[in-house]
């Protein structure tokens, strides 16, 4: 029998945040691909584009008309998935437990990240521009929103805030935005997330020396990603690290699907919510993310896209929350649990599809949807591949 | 307040077989589309195309040639993602509970369905084709190897059939093929499911009257799936009912999450798997698979692409079952256990990707990979389109 070697042989890694596998095949990427090709953002855009609904002072679709914002702007979405309207359940007869729906409430944002058409993230932290005049804000624009919209909203119980970049992730626009969608309910990722926290904060307190790492969040308890970001900064030769700074660190996930996936961690201590970080780890904040979408961009010296999210704590207030949110016991999962909430830690998760060039992505489809994700490279060859890559954005250079 | 209204009101529907919810958002389809445009198959295709690696009698890339097949042929994938290579895992000092991996073992298998290069499933149940003499032989084909894998090799437990078709599903060859992946493992999906239809008939065991309409399996068990197959032919209109034939129904699951997603159900009796099926069944499923692609061809006048799969009984048989796959609860999850496996229904998905025309498709990005899957149209109105088809397939009608 040969002896396992994970960057050759078929193997399955855990998720321990889902609590699910992927199956990774590190002897696929011989395989050769003729199938459909991406058609990645070549042509130069300009900086303000009259027809553009998210350029400042342009008319929008539905009427309404832009500020003309110097650094980020947000207003609510015209085509919002979700409403604020209360109706009312019939206490339908003919309803089956197999057939059971029920109203969901939320209201829905769009950010501009910054007035130029024809900017990034990843441009927004190399020269001309910086992470600290023009990420920070939008880390504000963030943070304003996560506070603003349940305290208008007093039914909002989980607020979603995510970027898609690209047409290959479904997004209409290049102009550099982001969008926050909020809820009355916890919806099933961050809901799983937070279980499997609570999950192992429990766990380990049980086999704190074997797992822990002795890394516990500011009220004692052990810290399933605070005790993640540990392993992988101390880890030998750091295979999964891509970078780091003094409060987070950014990390192919060892359990990564996504080709070039990147979780970006806290490294010293728990932040639930993005309206706890002090003004330093805004800061640091905003570089790692610059950081990580300039990396991302230089790969393969394309336009990079990704759908971007960040997971946080669930925001109704604790006192309020369990009378305002009592539905969640409808929701019939368990998941999400109030108790739950308190072991949140905010990070920040990329899923960019991109696999072999600006032109050929992995495709999530046949076993992957019936059976479970597969990737191809591993973990450490992708973060190889990235920490390889420059800082200075491919564009800057070539300016 | 106004009466909920779930072809009008945004609102989430439980999954009761992966025991999730999806977000539908119906008003939602007024939205205007500005972004990618899908590719759809427009040129007619030969019959014979030399440069297929597909077709009979021609060189494939890694050397291997093709029968000259008449009807079905199969052949192991030539990059295959799993392997039947037998390795030694070491017990690394180094490893942590939060950085599992475990080797993963199978054999992988592409299936022609048929030597003409220009035809799909969609057109084999249409003049000058027919279901008992085109589909039946795949069918045929999906026993054999359901049947033949884990007779070669007694490490495999679970054989995943499915079928990617068109370049938005990520195929890289329109001959018409699929794939038969099989592990030493039940993965994900599958294994959630076996542990959801069990919960059914352990919960349902409770509270017959209520939720069980009476429906069981050939054991007195109650049985998940053919409780929805019963609810959804006695339904009132019957609104997500596609069509069905004496043995299948074809619905749009009232939890679906593609657009046109259908799902195919046996509708009177417990078949575990493929090989379980009398010939009469295999012809009903013949014709059933046959008439949801047609239609599904049908909506937009296009070749539809989706991801097709089956969901079956694992394989290894009971007895060496218990021992080769003792490693079975390393997995950590407790799903998929070998007592899951006798509620097992045999039932195939279709995940088409289209939304709202043969070149505009849902994206599943942002929202969907933080949060929850969303949809637009409701799974009645997308019933609705897909049963006004004909089915007779377009391009039969244009010769
Ligand atoms: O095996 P193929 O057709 O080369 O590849 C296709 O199907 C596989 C199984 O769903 C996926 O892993 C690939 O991403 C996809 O491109
Ligand atoms: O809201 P947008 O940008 O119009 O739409 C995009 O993002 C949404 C949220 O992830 C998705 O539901 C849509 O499928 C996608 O096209």
């Amino acid at each position: 029998k040969p002896a396992f070697d994970p960057s050759e042989h078929p193997h399955r890694r855990y998720n321990p945040l889902t609590r699910s596998f992927v199956l990774c095949s590190p002897h696929r990427t011989k395989r050769p691909w003729q199938g459909a090709q991406e058609s990645p953002q070549t042509t130069q855009l300009p900086a303000y584009d009259e027809k553009c609904y998210l350029c400042p002072g342009n008319d929008r679709a539905t009427g309404g008309k832009n500020d003309r914002y110097e650094s980020t702007f947000f207003f609510e979405n015209d085509y919002a998935a979700l409403m604020p309207l209360d109706v009312e359940q019939s206490s339908d007869a003919d309803s089956h437990p197999l057939l059971r729906m029920e109203p969901a409430r939320g209201r829905c944002y769009v950010i501009c990240f910054h007035p130029s058409h024809n900017l990034t993230l990843a441009q927004l932290s190399t020269a001309p521009y910086t992470a600290a005049t023009h990420i920070v804000p939008i880390i504000r624009a963030w943070q304003d929103l996560y506070l603003r919209i349940p305290a208008e909203n007093p039914f909002v119980k989980y607020v979603q805030i995510f970027e898609n970049k690209g047409s290959a992730m479904g997004c209409s626009n290049p102009h550099p935005h982001g969008q926050v969608w909020s809820l009355d309910y916890i919806p099933e990722e961050p809901a799983k997330e937070l279980e499997s926290q609570k999950a192992w904060a429990l766990d380990a307190a049980n086999a704190e020396e074997r797992i822990s790492l002795g890394v516990r969040d500011d009220k004692g308890r052990p810290s399933l990603l605070l005790t993640i970001a540990k392993l992988e900064l101390t880890s030998k030769d750091r295979p999964r690290v891509i970078c780091a700074n003094d409060d987070f660190v950014a990390i192919v996930p060892f359990w990564a699907v996504w080709p070039f996936e990147v979780l970006v961690l806290p490294a010293k201590r728990q932040i639930p919510a993005i309206s706890d970080l002090s003004s330093d780890e805004a800061a640091s904040l905003a570089q790692i993310l610059g950081e990580v979408a300039c990396r991302l961009d230089n790969v393969f010296q394309c336009s990079f896209p990704y759908s971007m999210g960040i997971h946080q704590r669930p925001v109704a207030a604790s006192a309020s929350a369990s009378s305002a949110s009592a539905g969640a016991c409808n929701h019939g999962h368990g998941h999400g649990d109030d108790d739950s909430w308190d072991y949140a830690q905010l990070h920040i998760h990329f899923y960019p599809p991109l696999l072999r060039s600006a032109s050929v992505r992995k495709f999530l489809v046949g076993f992957e949807m019936m059976a479970e994700p597969q990737r191809d490279l591993t973990a450490e060859q992708a973060a190889k591949r990235i920490r390889d890559c420059d800082t200075t954005h491919y564009l800057a250079k070539l300016a």
